[in-house]
């Protein structure tokens, strides 16, 4: 699309926006963004623009460690009471922390602990119903119950705002508590500190030792309305020794604290409007809040604010027009709203950010992104981006650089939020990332540098026993967990670095790494037809049973079933080392149809969504039904396609299957109601499914559009009889990434049952 | 002196150094850093240069809480094992912190814990002999008994250097401990990194919660020969949740880790030549450091960089010629030495420091310096260095100023290091500083500035009390401790405020600080003749024991024998409060006089060095022998300061009588063997007592000399007959600051008995 419609769209939308009414065109008034946030999908319903820094969302967790996994976005849609509306928040991941800056409006009364949410009234939490949320695209509103407080918050890029409308007559406070974090437990805050100064601004840092440990996070907060009065507290009973603690050696109503449990109440009086306040975030220091706060968060027009953050929405969805019945448009747009909101800005207006080592850089040139969960997010997510916003990859790209040029292990990031690395999961995929972009064009950075980059991260030897894989071929699980799973995904990752050495005439690197691709078949076990970790004397682990899955198993969050169709780069060397194409679509559909207990999986929180063995809600099973396509048997990737669509998403809060893994999950939806899937990222292949919509435009970069039709979009019409490319045939069900982004037209000829072996064989060819 | 004499007398050091003779020019090798080690001195005998950053010195305390008081600098002379080379001290503290980046060399086997000193070989601590130390200003050698290895430490501003010798044949190893501290307790560090990059730099930064909670300290350190390998280690097993700890998910070896309970060996095979290493530490970043050690630190020419410390020392003592016999040369320069070690610099080679706010800043034209202890350096060791180094008496105070911008609490530091803030002690005692420098003609900062900081430090209400203060004109004792040393402190501190206001032409500020500089008559009981605490009522608190000392009591580290002398703005008033000059003589003799029980004051570990009643081993008693010349007795000034002066100092290890307080006991014993002192700090006058050395010549700034000499000067004639100031005969035994920077000469006619009731009349008429 090119600007200037762009433009007269969003004007369009505005107008919609203004007078209550959502237009087609207003893909954010179509976003709802509950999905997600019951069940395991780990999404937050909180207010945030696209790729921002700030979530500010509600949470529902007790701060405890027990409220662990199924608050890991911190609120979960069953809770009936809110602790507070914190700043960060995690979309969909299966492992959590952040929850920082946690405010909490009082009216009347100020209780300074959240109490039991068993007990209500027995702290600051309060009792809020769903009937009184408004859960929107960049905004999010509630009424808290237990003091009549209306809660509203949306967010731009750095800043969240808040306002607060007070029951009449009665004191209005603000509660600051530092101490609670998402996955809490005793002594996650190592250090913080709080201050009001002069000009009545609200500073302080924390320092946290959770996920990504010795984390810091400052913030800058303003109110609309000048404060009465304000107490800062140190709650710390059991510091071993504290020294002093300010003038007067008090511990509390001064004008700076720190310690390891810090609060401030911060009192307005009786207000006659709202209160709003505004709070920027930095992973640098409170003077970087403060620049943030100045340069993006001039007065205090919520209600502008509000519709920058539906127009930052409007904007980021005006890429694709789906025609579509309202449900289908809203789990579409849903969708692409959850695969927008990672990687995140973590930088300030300065280009400061923090980095892997813990220091301060600064970005030249690009902005620095973080929040990326890279085993998931490789898969769909970032080539989803790679399609629709290749400018946002380059700095993706450069991002990863960037980080990489931090690290102190000279090495891509696996699993990094806030500049910092958790080394959660496994494989070093921000290779593909990289990769797949480059292979699509994606440029603005310096690719000399992303090979080394790739070529360090595949070679640095105490990562996941890289030395073991180096020397023997394979990953041996006597010296090192999850081998086969490993195994396999270095082999992948190594077949993206060939990939761009010899688009970048790098033929040494490219025969080196080209050979390494070859490793799957070092997990490979002919006996038993399943892949399988080996021990470093060669032979493989016994006992076996392939459905044995999770830590302590040869796979990572899977077992073999699911994870012995993991060689996205050769899939015609996986059929014929399965026995061909008729063996191998066999032993798929036996993984779809298998009988089993979801309580197998009890153990192993991560799968989930499960139809038969194959287990959508995590990511080892998302290329699955697409490789029916490789064996002639597309008709069968058709038919699992909608049954994985029709199981596994729903328009309801628990209408994700599992963890929406930062998008990805999301992404799959994206390009499966497209019609297409990049089973392989790194290669130009896409995958053809069929459409879940009936048209679809793709407004891609230099004015090109791409379309995609469907017909007869029914229910009676499931399947695909023939596939056309600007008008010709395709005869196989794949699709290039050169033939999207020119621009074109896809149409999909639907029928009600599976055409002919004739018409699949051509297909399949 | 001119720069061409003083690099004259440089050469002729240098010479005499290489050579290995000292010259008397070469004052350098007059001091003994021994001076203090042991007894209560709590000075350090290791390597710095004058204010420096680095003060590289052997720790023998345990790392633990019990080995505290007495190992305030980490060392005691008495002991006789090294825990191993830290680089930062305070010099004299009462209370400690520090022993940052502490190193230890291994030869053969490696140790990881320090193990018991009392069980000699249980750790890496070692074993050493006074014999084999030698101790020199800017130089500290070391035979570690246990392992062999000759450990030598010489510092520059911001860098710290080892050289050392390991055993021929014996595997050399650095053992680096990111644990322990001096004032030890379990939590201390809160969060640590530790990193060898590429280069084989190491850098690091710890985050403690020590004396000043929440302080950052980064290093960066290099090795003169390539390491064959290093371990990185956490020892923490306590972590309640340390999720992943770096690629392979293990504990060691890695190219970095970051925890609690941080090591790092770092291993050089055998070595045909000594090891160097250099140290540069940063209070903001490891970037910091790197650059700092980087800049200061080209090469390896460990001897070049010893030759440069001793000359930074030569140079900083030759202000001061002194002809006194080698015991008394050792005496004074070590007390000059002692009195040029602090505040320390606090400012990376960029011009970023840490500030009282915890966030980083940057000094613009001037050098920041922390290392603060106010309550004690106001009083001597300040206008010491006003009189000697006026120029680094303007860094000073701008860093002063500096940091009171950066304070959360608007407010002049009170007891800071690091930049931080400790909240030690009382009073607002940067004042007396800043006044005294700008009365003394100290300028290069903006006096209005200083103004407002002196003025918004004695108005904020929250410190110390200050708001009942402000209001009742003295700090009650049943809502603040210690209300009758603060409202004594706090009515001198207005006084010099008054004082700076009146020479900068501000008649309201001026007015009101002189009105509340009388609020000392609130603190005197005359019914019982001693300064003590009221109530908030109005009344005095009842019981009242004189004798009474320390916390609860009306007093800071003292009781009404020693504080109700504390009136330094105002002594005239003082002598008729007390009923007049004799009454005034009697009563100051009683306190020198009474027969005091040691045990008396075993509770307030400060309190030391009793002469009666007098303190000399803390500060407020200094002033206290001086009185005499203020009632007409200055025959008894020069008695007692003789007396003082033989009992409470000495060349030994244990020669100071107490805490050195960062050079205020040794700023007394420099003044006082000159034969003046600055009673009244902000006042231009200094009290006259007796020199003792024959003669002593200071070079001022502008090349002015001025000339002290005693004739004649022997144990026979301790008694000053009579004072001639350019051989004009002084009535009074006071000198003005305007005489001493003018140049000139000060002779005293000593005699052998206090002269005739005339002529002492006349002197102190």
């Amino acid at each position: 699309m090119s600007k200037l419609l762009r433009n007269v769209r969003f004007l369009i939308s505005l107008m919609a926006l203004a007078g209550g009414i959502a237009t087609a065109a207003d893909h954010a008034a179509d976003v709802d963004p509950r999905i997600g946030t019951g069940g395991d999908g780990h999404t937050f319903p909180g207010a945030t623009v696209p790729f921002g820094m700030i979530q500010l969302s509600p949470d529902t967790a007790m701060p405890d460690f027990k409220h662990g996994y199924k608050w890991a976005a911190g609120y979960q849609y069953g809770d009936s009471s809110i602790l507070g509306f914190s700043h960060t928040h995690f979309s969909g991941s299966g492992h959590s922390d952040l929850g920082d800056v946690l405010v909490m409006p009082l009216a009347g009364a100020v209780k300074l602990d959240p109490g039991d949410a068993a007990v209500p009234g027995s702290g600051y939490r309060s009792r809020f119903s769903h009937a009184s949320e408004v859960v929107q695209a960049g905004y999010y509103a509630v009424t808290l119950a237990d003091s009549g407080v209306r809660a509203e918050l949306t967010a731009g890029r750095r800043i969240g705002w808040h306002r607060y409308t007070f029951p009449a007559g009665q004191p209005a406070h603000l509660l600051l508590d530092l101490r609670p974090s998402i996955y809490d437990y005793p002594g996650k805050v190592l250090w913080s500190n709080l201050r009001v100064r002069t000009d009545g601004s609200v500073t302080g840092c924390r320092l946290t030792n959770g996920w990504a440990p010795g984390r810091t996070l400052c913030f800058a907060m303003r109110f609309s309305q000048p404060m009465t009065s304000r107490t800062l507290y140190d709650r710390d009973t059991d510091a071993p020794y504290k020294g002093f603690k300010g003038p007067g050696h008090q511990s509390e109503d001064h004008d700076a604290q720190d310690g390891r449990a810090l609060e401030g109440v911060f009192d307005f009086g009786t207000l006659s409007k709202p209160l709003v306040v505004k709070v920027a975030i930095s992973t640098v220091s409170e003077a970087g809040a403060l620049a943030n706060l100045d340069a993006d968060g001039a007065g205090w027009d919520f209600d502008a604010r509000r519709q920058q953050a539906h127009r930052a929405w409007s904007d980021a969805l005006a890429d694709v027009d789906v025609d579509a019945p309202a449900v289908a448009r809203t789990q579409f747009y849903t969708a692409l709203y959850h695969a927008l909101l990672s990687p995140t800005l973590s930088m300030d207006v300065n280009g400061q950010y923090r980095g892997p080592d813990h220091q301060v850089h600064t970005a030249k040139g690009f902005d620095f992104y973080s929040t990326w969960s890279l085993w998931d997010v490789y898969r769909a997510q970032q080539p989803l981006m790679v399609l629709l916003h290749p400018d946002k990859s380059t700095d993706f790209v450069r991002s990863l650089l960037a980080a990489r040029a931090a690290s102190p292990f000279g090495i891509l990031p696996v699993w990094a939020y806030g500049g910092l690395e958790t080394w959660c999961m496994i494989g070093y995929h921000a290779v593909p990332v990289i990769a797949d972009a480059y292979l699509k064009g994606v440029r603005g950075f310096d690719a000399n540098e992303a090979l080394q980059a790739m070529v360090a991260s595949a070679s640095y030897g105490p990562y996941g026993d890289l030395a073991d894989y180096m020397k023997l071929g394979y990953v041996p699980i006597d010296r090192e967990p999850e081998g086969a799973s490993k195994t396999l995904e270095y082999a992948y990752d190594d077949w993206t670095i060939a990939q761009m050495a010899t688009a970048m005439g790098k033929r040494d690197v490219a025969a080196t790494f080209g050979k390494r691709a070859g490793n799957w078949r070092n997990a490979w076990d002919a006996k038993t037809g399943y892949m399988r970790a080996r021990l470093a004397n060669g032979a493989f682990r016994e006992p076996f049973d392939p459905a044995v899955a999770g830590y302590g198993s040869d796979y990572t969050e899977g077992n073999a079933f699911q994870y012995s169709w993991y060689v996205p780069q050769d899939v015609p060397g996986l059929i014929e080392a399965m026995g061909g194409k008729k063996q191998f679509v066999d032993k798929l559909d036996g993984v779809f149809d298998a009988k089993v207990d979801p309580a197998h999986f009890k153990h192993v929180e991560d799968i989930t969504g499960l139809i038969g063995w194959y287990a959508h809600g995590n990511e080892p099973s998302h290329h699955l039904a697409y490789l029916y396509d490789y064996a002639g048997a597309p008709e069968k990737t058709q038919q699992r396609l909608k049954q994985i669509m029709d199981s596994q998403y729903a328009a309801r809060p628990d209408g994700l299957a599992g963890n929406d893994d930062l998008g990805q999950m999301s992404a799959w939806y994206v390009f499966t109601a497209l019609g297409f899937y990049p089973v392989t990222p790194a290669s130009d292949v896409y995958a053809i499914g069929r459409p879940f919509v009936a048209k679809a435009v793709l407004h891609l970069a230099g004015d090109k559009t791409f379309t995609i039709t469907a017909a007869p979009f029914d229910a009676l019409h499931p399947y695909v009889g023939e596939i056309t490319l600007n008008g010709q045939p395709l005869t196989t069900p794949f699709l290039h990434h050169r033939d999207l982004i020119d621009g074109g037209e896809l149409h999909f000829r639907m029928i009600a049952a599976p055409a002919g072996a004739a018409t699949q064989a051509s297909l399949a060819r």
